[in-house]
């Protein structure tokens, strides 16, 4: 492993912690990381060492507790830093002494809030010790596979009722890389991607990225196996030029999703208060995103929206799409869409056409069905008219990739459509996307299982579209930069059918 | 109540209804329609005589069949028409002579399979009989209140692991009415706004529009006491005129939100072969909704967002918007997002900030939080520092509407703010609406409270923000059409905490 990322692997996978103000009082964010690594390491999947240091106590559930960290015994990797911002520079001191790897520092009260020159002294400490930082004012790192968990958000919370609900809850294992300026936005997209059952190898919130910044971070998940698609939340860029040579190698190997907020003068006033940004002009950002083949979301729900299509279906290798509806509405607004976007909705080839009127003579589909894409089944469509519907489109070569509208309301529409639908696209390397609208019961059903499928669903046709368009847009890219078609495909989808 | 008025009433409060195409079989859109009037009858909820039509019957579910219309004793209001088209003229002119007031036509296989000649024969018989049509090719009609509903998609579906699930859920009583030219975007809708808790007036779906048009209905509503908003989805606008002369007395009274597709060429395209509509030229549209005050959404789930926000809360009288916020990085995108719409977000007035300051002197609330707008006060806060900061921003002249952005993460945060934030609102006319991020426990749990508060709850910040533009392009509509700030103001928020 070369050097850089050996440094960095040290926040994902360190042979030994210790956290510097673990504490017992339960309300305290020194208490909830402390009992987090406790909990992990009882259960075995936090495999390292574990110290908690505090000149006050003498041990933290069961753990003999350190006055300092040079009182500690054996080598010391990582620690994780909960204390006041003006004690750190010290402690970063003796973490220099001891020899330790890597920090992360929780604390704020740094530069985000005009501390500069504190915030000076803990990089001029770590720079001295070859420590990497990472924050401070941030919420750290997430990792599943290692029991590496420094959020110190609770995870569920007592309503006035009694009832104990979920309120910051762990995502399942995945595919997905998380990386945030922004703490609150971290935790709030963990909830998000949770709830969606989107998986995540790593997160990482980075907060004032004294010394870690997103292009260290990139460079590192670039050589993670277990990372498909980097979602990232920026406010500003540390150093343009080193981004966008990170970003370029990253970009050809894997898809990087970015919202980069503060946009507008206001906004920028607002992330300057916030993690001590400087958002910069937002034209230059969008021409360097593009030029480094990064995706930049619109919006909060794009953002997600794209991770997830990216996530499980490979790119598409041109911008002609066929859409496949069982409701003419819906079906009209994703031609609108799509084409807004950029794509086209063209007129299947010949054969194609043929192949359609020739399932209308056998009636194997309806005679009023239309059919020259957007293929509209009409509400009478049946499971098998959607599958065999979806392979000849599939088949004709101008069809880049396929929305599929399934809306479950449909009499003659079961759910055994869907096993049928994701066996036939497992056969292509060819995108598609799914949309189901509704809010209860059937609807949830469908696009849970699609999504389980790796068919991701959404739950507008615009959203469906959009999905798509990052797919287009990724090829392309991919296109541009040299790479080969059987490249491209070999982005493969993510599941297939049992 | 004037005669044009009372004859689309018919369709909502017929004393007789007489289902032609009425059937035993189970799975047939003439039996689930049956149904639906028999068992609201039964419940009591629809209070008129029914009879079902059918010459191959002598009674279905109990009810006394009938050969045809002209053999039932009674008189008939409405009749809903559920047989093949090709018979559906012969039934008219029967219906004509009964003296029926209103049909619903549910069968398809008019104009928009280019049957334009049935179609035509259907519209002579009932001009000849004074009848008023909806449909054909529509879902016609439902409203709770007298049992009226045509819907004739499973309430229901069975999955292959034998679990029953809701599939077209009927939604609450409310005040949004939802009338759609597409009835698959119309049952999907149906199912979002049930799924959303969001109640609903009037349910239309008009398909062909042979006779009753977007326009009747429009006037229709305009006068209905239980409708506050109009939601509509379009394909195209039989006379652009009458639209427009209706739209406009309607605007000024209550806000329509239209999704027009057929947008773009392969759009319109499409569209013709699903409604038989002519989609025009979109820029025509945009030059037409712009003048009628209609807000048209750019996708569908801003169509249902701005229902929401403007079924809940006032118009605003001004565009410079508060954004009260616990995380940071969200915040930044609110205040992207509102400028990017032409919203303003400035500092406030000198009194508020000098509140704010001693609120920090105070240690009401933080001293590093940011308070000049947006107002930032960090995962730190406490219920208490939401809803005095709240009231403070309300206070402000400078300040037109609220943006709150309650990330239930924090630890500080109980749900009892939210109470707190609804009294406080309740006391100023000016708009508020709030986000939550997560789409888990806690974050369902708060989104929904707010929302049966009345406060509307969006999942990003973006969907907030243009939530907010729709109630400041509401509000700049009815003061350019001269309405006193006192009027605009007396477009209440709904709900008002108990």
């Amino acid at each position: 492993m070369e050097d850089a990322i050996q440094k960095i692997d040290g926040f994902f996978n360190p042979r030994s912690v210790a956290v510097v103000g673990a504490t017992k009082k339960i309300d305290k964010a020194g208490h909830v990381i402390f009992k987090n690594f406790a909990t992990n390491k009882e259960r075995g999947v936090f495999k390292g060492d574990l110290y908690p240091v505090n000149p006050n106590e003498d041990s933290i559930l069961g753990f003999k507790c350190y006055k300092s960290i040079s009182k500690i015994p054996g080598d010391v990797e990582l620690i994780v830093v909960i204390i006041p911002a003006k004690a750190v520079p010290a402690i970063m001191e003796e973490a220099a002494q001891k020899k330790v790897k890597t920090a992360i520092i929780i604390s704020s009260g740094f530069k985000e809030v005009g501390n500069k020159e504190l915030e000076d002294q803990v990089v001029a400490a770590a720079t001295k010790g070859g420590i990497r930082v990472l924050g401070p004012n941030c919420l750290g790192v997430y990792y599943s596979k290692t029991g590496i968990d420094t959020l110190f958000l609770p995870e569920t919370k007592v309503l006035t009722t009694g009832d104990d609900v979920v309120a910051t809850p762990r995502p399942m294992p995945g595919n997905i890389a998380m990386i945030t300026q922004s703490g609150a936005f971290g935790v709030a997209a963990l909830d998000y991607l949770t709830g969606r059952q989107m998986g995540v190898s790593k997160f990482v919130s980075f907060g004032n990225k004294c010394d870690v910044t997103e292009s260290d971070i990139l460079h590192y998940l670039l050589h993670d196996k277990e990372t498909k698609v980097i979602l990232v939340y920026l406010e500003d860029v540390k150093d343009g030029r080193e981004f966008l040579r990170v970003a370029k190698k990253v970009t050809v190997k894997k898809p990087i999703v970015i919202i980069k907020s503060g946009r507008s003068a206001a906004g920028a006033r607002a992330a300057a208060s916030h993690t001590g940004a400087i958002a910069g002009s937002d034209k230059i950002y969008d021409a360097a995103f593009e030029q480094g083949g990064i995706i930049r979301a619109r919006d909060m729900e794009e953002f997600f929206d794209i991770g997830k299509a990216l996530a499980m279906q490979p790119p598409a290798l041109g911008k002609n799409i066929g859409i496949l509806t069982d409701a003419g509405g819906p079906g009209v607004m994703t031609v609108d869409e799509c084409e807004s976007l950029g794509l086209t909705v063209e007129r299947f080839s010949e054969e194609t056409e043929k192949k359609f009127q020739d399932l209308k003579d056998k009636d194997i589909i309806l005679k009023i069905a239309a059919t020259s894409n957007p293929v509209d089944l009409t509400g009478s469509v049946t499971d098998d008219m959607f599958v065999i519907s979806a392979d000849l489109m599939f088949q004709d070569p101008k069809i880049k990739g396929i929305i599929l509208l399934g809306l479950h309301h449909m009499p003659g529409l079961r759910e055994k459509y869907i096993d049928g639908i994701v066996e036939t696209a497992a056969k292509y390397s060819k995108p598609i996307v799914m949309c189901d609208i509704g809010a209860t019961e059937m609807a949830l059903y469908t696009r849970s299982r699609f999504d389980r499928l790796c068919v991701p669903s959404f739950e507008s046709p615009e959203d469906a579209a959009r999905a798509m368009k990052a797919l287009v847009a990724y090829g392309e890219y991919l296109q541009k930069n040299g790479c080969s078609d059987e490249y491209i495909s070999a982005f493969k989808k993510v599941c297939t059918p049992k």
